[in-house]
């Protein structure tokens, strides 16, 4: 059995490593998770904004609100 | 008696099948579901992204939040 | 006294009969409704999407958020 | 002292009588409330969708969710 | 000291008093609070619906939903 | 240390003083604050609405909802 | 272990310091953040309003509602 029992255990797992949050809006933040909490709310390190796939701009470390998100995905 | 009693029991018998999950925006992500929770908050294996039905992104493994679905269909 | 006292009680007559969901968007769900919890989400078989009344697409058994309902009416 | 001391008093006092709802989009909803709750749910027999004061559709019994009111109005 | 210490003394203050509504879309209600509670659930009686400042209907009685208001103000 | 340890401490050194608000939609509302609660909601005395930087209109009294609320800055 | 563990560390170490907040809506905030409760409503000194990268408007200290907030990033 390797899958996630819970959706947080995929947070979890993915501490220190890279992900793509995919926010409401259709643009899209890409860098390091290193820190979340119960609301989904995230510390993202090197983190970049991207719209269409393209660097929009680097904003280095981020605390991003949880209730902008659509999903989040390991990189 | 072998319709679902409660609206959740429909998520635990399509854990590890493939779903379907269309969002508020109109998008649609399918899947395989490995994990929910009470919010509704999904985890996805081999996610992919459709727009009106044809293939947008493939996603890999996302957590995507229950608050921007509009409704869960097992396929 | 035929009237139900409270809402819900309205869910609980209809259950294992159509439906037709009205959504905030405009759109509209029509099926059969199997389960339903006090956020009013709703599990529906046989499920229609339609559009100004014109079937849209058939999702067979959904799972519905409660949150994107306008209205739900016994068919 | 005639006027009602509560707001949920003019929903007492408008039990199985006519009403008129006004919704957040700007459509309405006429009918008769039998039945609400606390969360403003509403249930409302012969009801009729109006749209600039005309008749768009009739609905038969529908269960109204509160959260899409701006306001009701006995007829 | 004259003022009211909360934001809900002025609502008492305003009882059996004509107020005017300004609702978060821009329209405008107004007419005599008769009755509110803690959402700001407002019952407004000889309620006149306002656009721009003219009367686009008469409503009489209403019950209006405290999340739609921008703000309350005493005529 | 003069600065406020909790951000309602901004609040309650701006009594009895000229505040500008600015609301979610763009618009802003100026004016005297005199009480304030926790869901910051406001009651503003001698309120100016505001649209560009120009008085669109004097409301007197009002009791704005917090919920609509960008930010509040003491004049 | 440099990095934070809990989101809202990021920021008790940002206190005292210039952050950049991004909106909702798209428009930005400059200024030194101190103070914050749990909402994520801020205290902002010497803040600007920023429209794509332009400051638009200088307001002195400001409390931002927490709930118009999609990042905040330490300058």
């Amino acid at each position: 059995m390797t899958q996630p029992e819970r959706p947080f255990d995929l947070l979890n797992k993915a501490l220190q490593h890279n992900v793509l949050i995919r926010l409401k809006g259709g643009a899209s933040i890409r860098g390091k998770l290193t820190a979340f909490d119960i609301h989904m709310n995230l510390v993202i390190q090197d983190a970049e904004e991207l719209d269409d796939g393209t660097v929009k701009a680097k904003v280095g470390t981020m605390l991003l609100r949880g209730g902008n998100i659509l999903y989040i995905s390991p990189a």
